[in-house]
C-alpha cells in the first residue's frame, strides 16, 4: 500500500510534515537548558489554545491518562460524581470512577443525541447535601460524533460547589471552548487531535478551586500525580521522564496553530462538518446525529442497506487508501464515522466522497456518481464568499 | 548551539537517524490492519531482547508508568513488598507502593553497592508466614551506576512464593538478563535506552505465576490494566490509544538490535564501561562504585577539587556540546554520570574525554592533555584483538 494515505479518522490525525521533521530533531536532555524552553514554549501555547491563565500540565500519555488523571486527582475514594454519558467515552468515566473507588450517579442520555443542561441542573438541585464532587462530561463525544453544550452546562452548575471537569481531547480546537470564560475547572486534551501529532500525550489544565480540592485528595496516585508535575514544571521539568520528541512535535504544531489563528481554526472544522454532512445527505444517507449537536471533528453516518461498517471501510481503505472509522462500543455494526480533525484539507474531503460514491455503488447501492462531492463544493464554493 | 550533540545520559541516549526517520512516517489508525502488524513485529523483538518466551505488554508511558504497572497489577493494598534499594530508583519503587497501600519491607544497601543476595535470602527466610508477596529490585541502578546481580539474587528466593520484579529500565540490553532463565517473574524496560529511541513507551514482561497473581488482585488501576493490554494484543490492539510514532521507531530499532545480536550488543556496553573507567582512572578521578558491580550503561564520577557536578557539567554542554547527566537524589551534589548507553560509539567517548580534560584544565585540576583519551585508546584497541 502506497505510504500516502487519506487518514480521516476522529484521531490519530495526520501529522503535518513540518511536525514530522520538528520530531526527527535529536534527542534533548530532559533535564537540560533546552528541555526548559521546549516545556515553557508548549505549556503557553497551549494554555493560549485552552482560553486560560491556569496551569496546564503536558502528560506523557494517551487521552484516557488524561481522564484518569482527572479523576484520581480530583476526587477521593467515596466521593460521588455525577458523571453525565452521551456515549463510549462518557462510558470510559464512569469506568474510570468505578476502578478507583469514587461512586457514580449516572446522567445518561441515548447515544447520538447531546447532553441536556436542565436535567444536569436539577441533578445538582436534587443534591441539597452537596455530595456530588465533580461533574464529568465530554466536550465532543468521539463515538456518537455530538458535542456537548459545555457552556451551558457550566451555567447549569449554578451555586453547587461540584468541579466541572471536562473531557475535550476530541473538541478542543475543533469547537469552540473557552475553559476561563465558562469557569471550567479542569479540561483533559490530546495531542492526536486538532494538535496534529502523533498520540502520546495529554494535556490537562488545572485552576485554582482544582487545586484546593488536589491538596486535599488522598494521594492514591503516582505517575499521575498532578501536584508533583506542578512542581516540576516550576523548574522547567516533568517528575519523571517525559516524551521529549512528542514535545517538538506539540512546539512545531502549536506554532502552526497561533499562526493560523484559534478562530480560523474552528471555522475551518464547522466548515468541514458542514460539508461533509451536505455530502452524506446528498447521498441518501442517514446521520446518527440531528444537525443542531453535530460534531465540527466528526461525522457519524448510520451504515446503509443492511451492511456492516467494515463493508464500506475495508473497502475505502484498500481500493482508494481512504481510511475512515467503524463504531465503538454499542455502536459498533451500526455506523462508520468520518473523522474531519486537525491537518485535513478540503481536497481530502473530495477524494473521500469520491471513492464512497464508488464503493456503495460497488455495494449495489444507489448513487449518483458525483453527487456527494458537489454537494461538498456548493458549500465550499458558498462559504468561501464566492 | 549545533544541533549536534554528544549526548552521553543514562537516557534518553541518541536516537539513530534511521529511526528517527521511521518515527516521520504518516499516521496510521491503531485500528487497523497495519497497526497490527506493527504491534505484533514489535511484541516478537523485545521478547527476543528480554529472553522470554512469555508475554510482553507495550504501554504508553515513561519507564515510572511501568514501574507502577508493576506495583498496582501485582501487589494489592495490604500486601507486603520486600524493596531492595540501592539508589534513588529503589527509592522510587517504595513511594510507589506506599502511594498504593503496599506494605514497605526495605533493604537498603549504601549508594554505590550493589544489593546483597545473601541478605535478601536472609530476609526471605525470615518470612515464616509468606507474607511478603514480591521481591522488588533494579537491575542496573541509575542514579549511582550500579548493576545488581540478578540471577543470583532470584537464586536467592528458593521457595519462597514472593514474585521476583524487576526494573531494568536502564539495564536491559546494556547488560546481561534473562528473563526466562533467571526465572524473573515481571520485567520493566523503557523505550528511551538501549532501544535506543524517544521516551514514551515502557515495556513490561508477565510470566504465567505473576498474570496467576494480576487476576486475583482486585482491581485498582485503569490506564496501566495489563490484564486489559493481553487481551487487546490477542487482536493486535491496545486498549487505549497507543505512541504509535514511537513503535514506528521501537520497530526499526529492534530491526538494529536483532541484527547486531544481543550479545554484541552487551559485550559493547561492556566495552564502553572498560573504556571510561580507564579513562576516568587516567585522569585521577574517583568512581562512586567499585570495579566488580559497575554499570555497562553509566559510570558515576566523583567530583574533583570541591566542585559541584554543575561546574563541569554546563562547561561540557557550553563548550564543547557534551551533554553528562549530574547526580541524583542524595548525590546531586556528589556526582556527574558519564552514560554510555543505547546508540553510542567509541569516537563519542573519545570526543567526551578530550573535552572532559580541557574543562579539569579550565578547572584548574591537575591533567595531562591527552591521558584520558589515550587510556581509552588503549582499551579499544586490546579489545579489538588488534
Amino acid at each position: 500500500m502506497w505510504e500516502k494515505q487519506v487518514l480521516l479518522l476522529p484521531g490519530p490525525t495526520p501529522v503535518p510534515p513540518r511536525v514530522l521533521r520538528a520530531m526527527g530533531a535529536p534527542a534533548i536532555n530532559h533535564r537540560g537548558p533546552e528541555f526548559k524552553e521546549l516545556i515553557a514554549e508548549i505549556t503557553e501555547g497551549v494554555k493560549t489554545i485552552y482560553r486560560t491563565a491556569s496551569d496546564v500540565l503536558v502528560l506523557t500519555a494517551s487521552g484516557t491518562g488524561g481522564m484518569e488523571a482527572a479523576v484520581t486527582n480530583f476526587l477521593a475514594p467515596g466521593d460521588k460524581a455525577l458523571v453525565v454519558s452521551i456515549g463510549a467515552f462518557g462510558d470510559r468515566f464512569k469506568k474510570i470512577c468505578k476502578t478507583y473507588g469514587v461512586e457514580v450517579e449516572a446522567l445518561d442520555f441515548p447515544w447520538g443525541t447531546a447532553a441536556d443542561p436542565a436535567a444536569v441542573a436539577e441533578k445538582l438541585k436534587a443534591d441539597t447535601a452537596g455530595a456530588i464532587k465533580a461533574i464529568l462530561v465530554q466536550h465532543n463525544e468521539t463515538s456518537t460524533g455530538v458535542l456537548n453544550d459545555i457552556k451551558a452546562i457550566s451555567e447549569a452548575r449554578g451555586n453547587h460547589p461540584a468541579l466541572l471537569i471536562v473531557d475535550a481531547i476530541s473538541g478542543l480546537a475543533a469547537a469552540e471552548l473557552q475553559t476561563d470564560e465558562w469557569n471550567l475547572d479542569v479540561v483533559i486534551s490530546g495531542a492526536q487531535k486538532a494538535f496534529m501529532i502523533p498520540p502520546g500525550l495529554a494535556m490537562i489544565s488545572v485552576n485554582q478551586r482544582a487545586w484546593a480540592v488536589a491538596e486535599k485528595v488522598p494521594n492514591k496516585r503516582f505517575y499521575f500525580d498532578l501536584l508533583a508535575a506542578k512542581e516540576s514544571l516550576a523548574s522547567g521539568q516533568t517528575p519523571y521522564t517525559p516524551a521529549v520528541s512528542l514535545m517538538m512535535g506539540l512546539r512545531e504544531a502549536l506554532r502552526m496553530m497561533l499562526a493560523e489563528g484559534l478562530p480560523n481554526i474552528t471555522n475551518r472544522h464547522y466548515l468541514y462538518r458542514d460539508m461533509v454532512r451536505a455530502g452524506v445527505k446528498a447521498l441518501g444517507l442517514q446521520f446518527l446525529a440531528d444537525d443542531s449537536v453535530a460534531s465540527p471533528a466528526v461525522t457519524s453516518v448510520k451504515t446503509p442497506g443492511g451492511y456492516k461498517p467494515g463493508d464500506i471501510n475495508k473497502r475505502m481503505r484498500e481500493k482508494y487508501n481512504v481510511v475512515l472509522a467503524g463504531g465503538q462500543g454499542k455502536l459498533k455494526d451500526e455506523i462508520f464515522r468520518i473523522g474531519h480533525l486537525g491537518f485535513v484539507q478540503p481536497v481530502d474531503l473530495f477524494a473521500a466522497f469520491a471513492a464512497l460514491e464508488l464503493v456503495l455503488r460497488e455495494l449495489e447501492l444507489p448513487v449518483t456518481p458525483g453527487a456527494g462531492v458537489a454537494a461538498l463544493q456548493r458549500v465550499l464554493w458558498e462559504r468561501s464568499g464566492r
